[in-house]
């Protein structure tokens, strides 16, 4: 399969009813920025910029610049980088900025960078005046083609990520290919585990397309990176428009690896693995663990641990203590009635829950 | 006119679609809160309830033996009384204890004092695990009539009050009358401000009613209490079904008198008056606001203040400083692209929303 040839602009829309958005995927957009938060927005009369602190002298400031120039009163905050700016201290630094700052509703927040960012000051959107509008401008592959799309806000807490939060969709998602070139190597690989993700848990043929472009992929080829986000956003909207709120089950699917991934995290205090990274050993666990309950191949473990690794991601990580694993995962947002459960594939591009899954199951796939 | 006769429990409905719930408002109903709260919820395993302290031994402990009774796992935590509690350091406490109580999306937060512990929990309910469920239980007047009803929740930022919170409606509101029988007097009173409100801004019958009904109002007779909370309730329920998010400026109207009401609880740090105190001062520098203004009589103002004053509610406020109150008011919610609005009345029973107001006219209403 050939990379479709994409013309950027493209633009692609959330069906969330009178809560939908679109998302715009492109080189150079944020020098778009302030004709499309006009465009999308309608009324708004001041910006209020957070920026991941990386990224605030470039593309905070590109942005910002570029919303002056439309006629906004534009506010600017910048967040330390890393996974301890989801705090409640940072969160509550934001809030008073918005207030010395005279948000109101007619006020946009901007979130400029990572997952983090978009994270935190979605939150600070979703509950300053009760809910006030948000534009992502997500600056990491990460977050580009996951988390700034389908409204998920929030803070950790010491002992549990983003157990606290909100569901508060954007206006508007504005991706701008250009921010990539820049993106550290290690972050920019732990980006594409999501992509890998979406391949297995509902696209097949897309994980073939991937397998097939890895070259491309890793040399940040425009072309490349334009179908591979803009695919990766179709099956995260598509996903989100069917479940918005975690209600029916089917957003569940989005957690694949995930509770692995949580785990891994907060074992090693979120300082040694990025996200994506963990999400691609939690993947290999999770193949690992449905492969032993025969749910599928060794051939489909092998299959994905083969293009995470070229895709130059980790796919192991070795324990002393799988049972620490197994009790912070007992911590998860998805234990429900103290029934943890997981997101096991079936096929490739096929997931299914399955709860009741025993300890020592997942002991050994965390082992192996 | 005649109070009409109900028997109790009588149950209303907000008509909110999949987010509609019943209220219902009777005598000794804390002892039908875990039938209630199984009727109303479906699954739910488990009850986390936030109690304001000088409640918990008595209404909060029937909550909880009755929870427990209908076999749920019950967690308590006790809140300092006062509008203190509303705070990020609060939040934070509670948020913790959920964590480590292992809340989820089965679990259910249970609230039980008046408007601040309402706020409180409701915003933790509405902010761990991106939203949990919640049930009401007021055991003031003023929460009964107002807070509990409409999905409000939120803390303060020390230079705003409810400047940061979400829109969370319950799933269950519990008015159980016997809990007016011990509230403080003044406590008591102090909520009568926003039932006038209700006839002020639509309902001129209903305000018929109170002036007739003064004396059984202050005894606290049953009946009299049954009617004039299912009114108010009926009201509230009414404004919020048709502008759940305050979007389409109806639901504006419930802030009568509120935007100098917020400035005098902030002026005078939220120590001195009782909300609804200051309420009532609000509702009179407002209506003196539209007199100045032409849009009611002197007798519409005598006839407020009036009623007012037979409830025992203070209705002046002798400021010093009333231009720190107009500073205070442009920090107020309300204020739209640097607008500040007021609502006004033009006739008992219909009130509306007004901008461009002259400082002059506002600083004369405060200090006539």
């Amino acid at each position: 399969m050939t990379t479709p040839k994409i013309s950027p602009p493209v633009r692609l829309d959330v069906a969330l009813a009178e809560r939908g958005y679109p998302i715009f995927i492109g080189s150079g957009l944020i020098e778009q920025a302030g004709i499309q938060a006009m465009d999308s927005l309608g009324k708004v009369s001041h910006a209020f910029c957070v920026s991941d602190r990386s990224v605030a002298a470039t593309h905070g400031k590109r942005v910002n610049e570029e919303l002056i120039r439309v006629g906004l009163r534009v506010s600017s905050v910048e967040i330390p980088s890393g996974e301890g700016s989801k705090s409640i201290e940072q969160l509550g630094v934001i809030w008073q900025r918005m207030l010395e700052e005279r948000c109101d509703r007619s006020s946009v927040v901007v979130a400029i960078g990572g997952g983090v960012i978009g994270d935190l000051a979605g939150f600070a959107a979703a509950t300053f005046a009760r809910g006030i509008r948000l534009i992502q401008v997500p600056t990491t592959l990460l977050s580009q083609v996951d988390s700034s799309v389908g409204g998920k806000t929030g803070i950790n807490l010491p002992q549990a990520k983003n157990i606290v939060g909100a569901f508060w969709q954007p206006s508007l998602v504005l991706i701008d290919l250009s921010t990539l070139q820049t993106l550290p190597v290690r972050e920019y690989l732990s980006g594409l585990a999501e992509v890998v993700k979406y391949g297995v848990i509902m696209d097949a043929s897309f994980f073939g397309w991937i397998e097939q472009n890895v070259k491309g992929i890793l040399e940040r080829n425009v072309d490349s990176l334009s179908y591979l986000i803009r695919r990766s956003c179709e099956c995260k909207g598509e996903v989100v428009a069917k479940d918005e709120r975690e209600t029916t089950g089917l957003r569940a699917i989005l957690n694949y690896g995930h509770t692995f991934a949580h785990a891994l995290e907060a074992a090693t205090k979120y300082g040694q693995l990025l996200h994506g990274e963990a999400v691609s050993i939690g993947m290999t666990m999770a193949a690992k663990l449905a492969h032993q309950m025969g749910r599928v191949s060794k051939e489909f473990v092998d299959r994905q641990t083969g293009l995470l690794t070229a895709l130059k991601l980790p796919t192991d990580w070795k324990s002393e203590n799988p049972s620490h694993l197994w009790k912070l995962m007992q911590s998860d947002k998805k234990v429900h009635h103290g029934q943890l459960s997981f997101i096991l594939p079936s096929e490739l591009g096929r997931v299914e829950t399955v709860s009741g899954v025993e300890e020592s199951a997942v002991l050994k796939a965390i082992m192996e």
